[in-house]
């Protein structure tokens, strides 16, 4: 076999067999096949595709290319959700609770945030103590004892992910659909859950920008997830807006606390009960009607809260820091942002916002960036509200005042204002499962 | 300007620029572009296409990155020829001092054979004593007192090409016309001759396989000479069937003396008198009828050979050789292959006879291969010739016995017998100019 006969079938439109798509990612990993090679392969499979079959192959390989965690010492059904990120996208914080409160048991490995988007980690890091690194045996005993854990996913989950991400990210195929899903669902299969949910993000603060695509994602990683064996739900979630109204690590787990103790924004809590019913379900705890009930108890009777509090104390967390939030990482300097004229908001970008947040300090330029816990921003309007001129629209949080110029020029230039009020989209756009496909 | 960018741009359709070609040939010739990000560009480029306006772009820059030969020293018009490769191809031992006898100036660099096809130079150094590299002043004077000399392209000839094709030749990027048609053209346009003529092989021995292909391989080409402001005409000739009856070093030396010397078969002699004509009426020597008159006379009256004589002279070989060819390279072992069934044979596969040929010794398999001058294969008959069970279609020569056995099986599998005529093609399929464009 040689990877130039594979490049050109490729090329020429060839589906390529489980076998060459082992030989290739085996030896592209051992450093046999040259980085040069590689992105020739990446970027035919940009333009010709690959079929389910190819693609479920691939996410294999990748799998299989490093540890792959044996979740079985953990009893009972484990569940894993992703998100393909997002602005203000705090859900794991919340879930991961209530699907522990419900009974439910979900052992997560959750990445940092780079760019525009937050990561899992960076914001339970803001919480003092909280041990986001610990030994396989000291994972799975927590989540036997409280049900959810979440830790950093280790450098040895699917290296020929990070490898390829690292080869894709300079040669200009990030962005296609089986590299997108078979880099998710590898890590996915790597870690172990025997069920997923996906949450597939579209819109202008989303990796995809339209419906479309985000449903042939979430459509090829269900496919992805049959083809290994594990039954996977994908939701595709509206992004052209932050979720809740927090941006920032601190200010986001002060607003997942807010929603955990039955408060929080509407979508921000909508969402999550639907994220962790669905978690229910695949948990085999009811119908989707009885999860859907489950998940707003576990809000309104406060076991959700002392979950997340069991879950901080057991990863070595200062659980006292969450009675008074006033004093958890309050930021130096603070800034409204006021409305330039009357109207209503039309449109934020959600990705300037992100990156607005990011130059205060909340977000990473390079991987070796010091994240400033208390930086963000606090939304005071969503897209949809009307504003006086002069309004407060937001509050910059920061501990570096020098920010606030550049990051209120950039969030001011992500929104627009128009006399009348645009359409309000759903916050959930579609559902895609092995067993049925709804837009909704 | 980022290479990520120009990826993403070729990748999306877009154009590149004269400036952002010259960026992307600059930086990748000093290594500051890696082979991974010039791989992803030729894959996209492979698929998305390149303008004339990019192409012309992209030959320029590559002409420009090494040595840009200035032949004014040489009086007159300068004139090249340039064939894409085939099977017997010995034309420009011909047509050089042709050319040279009629008047006109050929500074030409030749190239070695690899694959199954024959070098210039490989051949022209079968004559002891041959010298194919000298000083530029030397080659200059050879030029002006001889009118013609064919010496090797120097390493510092376009040396972009020289990286790009190695790694196009690994990364399934050959195939596509705009890089094939800059490979060829900037290597011409560095070479420094004011008009070219191009030989666009089409069929079964040829790199273009397909009639249309070639059509439109020899379009870009002159539209990039036109581009760089040198005249270039192009035409497009068969070769489902070798070129003459012989196939090997030292056997094309001979049958192109055979041709000098006002004999040789006729489809060598044809298109010889059609691709001198063209490179007189390139040298302004006259219409094309005059220039065709001239060509012919040439050839009947001896001063072509003469010419030829003088070269091998001028560059060092021993003429004497040239009067006794009989003692030229004698090959040791020598086999008939003869008809396996009646019929006629209707088709021969070139490339196989090519194949044929270098195990014989003619061809190299690496670039380090020893050459056996005396090999090749002596063609009795040829695509179209009605043959008796056990007629002698071809004499294989060879100085290493233990060849013949696998060549002539080779040979044998590249022939095809039938019990009808095959059509003959026309051996000159489309003449392509600035100002017109004919199929013939």
């Amino acid at each position: 076999m040689r990877m130039l006969d594979l490049i050109e079938k490729k090329r020429d439109g060839g589906v390529l067999t489980p076998e060459e798509i082992n030989f290739i990612i085996r030896r592209y990993v051992s450093g046999a096949i040259p980085d040069y090679q590689m992105s020739a392969m990446l970027m035919a499979i940009f333009f010709q595709g690959m079929l389910a079959s190819e693609t479920a192959a691939l996410t294999q390989a990748m799998a299989q290319s490093g540890d792959q965690v044996d979740l079985s010492p953990i009893q009972g059904i484990k569940v894993d959700k992703h998100s393909t990120g997002g602005v203000g996208d705090k859900t794991t914080l919340i879930i991961a609770p209530m699907v522990a409160a419900a009974g439910g048991k979900i052992a997560k490995m959750s990445g940092r945030g780079l760019g525009h988007t937050g990561g899992t980690i960076d914001k339970l890091e803001s919480i003092p103590g909280f041990q986001t690194s610990m030994t396989r045996e000291q994972f799975f005993r927590i989540v036997n004892e409280n049900g959810a854990a979440i830790i950093g996913q280790s450098g040895s989950i699917a290296p020929a992910d990070k490898k390829l991400y690292a080869l894709r990210d300079v040669t200009g195929t990030i962005n296609s659909i089986p590299l997108i899903a078979s880099s998710i669902m590898s890590k996915k299969l790597a870690s172990g859950s025997d069920r997923i949910l996906l949450d597939v993000k579209t819109g202008n603060g989303a990796f995809m920008k339209t419906l479309p695509d985000a449903v042939a994602l979430a459509r090829t990683m269900v496919a992805i997830g049959r083809h290994s064996g594990r039954k996977t739900i994908a939701l595709v979630t509206n992004m052209d807006v932050p979720l809740g109204n927090c941006i920032g690590n601190a200010l986001e787990v002060k607003e997942a606390i807010s929603v955990l103790q039955g408060h929080g924004p509407r979508d921000l809590r909508g969402i999550c009960i639907l994220l962790a019913s669905y978690l229910l379900y695949l948990s085999e705890k009811g119908s989707m009607d009885d999860c859907r009930r489950m998940a707003e108890q576990v809000l309104s009777d406060g076991s959700a809260f002392s979950s997340f509090q069991n879950m901080v104390a057991a990863q070595g967390g200062d659980v006292s820091v969450l009675d008074d939030l006033d004093t958890f990482h309050p930021s130096a300097y603070q800034t409204p942002v006021c409305a330039p004229t009357d109207g209503y908001l039309t449109e934020m970008d959600t990705q300037g916002c992100g990156v607005a947040s990011s130059l205060l300090g909340a977000g990473r330029e390079t991987k070796e960036s010091r994240l400033d816990y208390s930086a963000g921003i606090f939304l005071k309007k969503k897209t949809g509200d009307f504003v006086h001129r002069g309004d407060v629209i937001a509050v910059l949080h920061t501990s570096r005042e020098e920010t606030l110029k550049p990051a209120r020029d950039r969030f001011l230039q992500a929104l627009t204002f128009g006399a009348s009020a645009p359409l309000q989209k759903p916050l959930v756009l579609a559902q895609i499962s092995d067993e049925s496909e709804d837009c909704l």
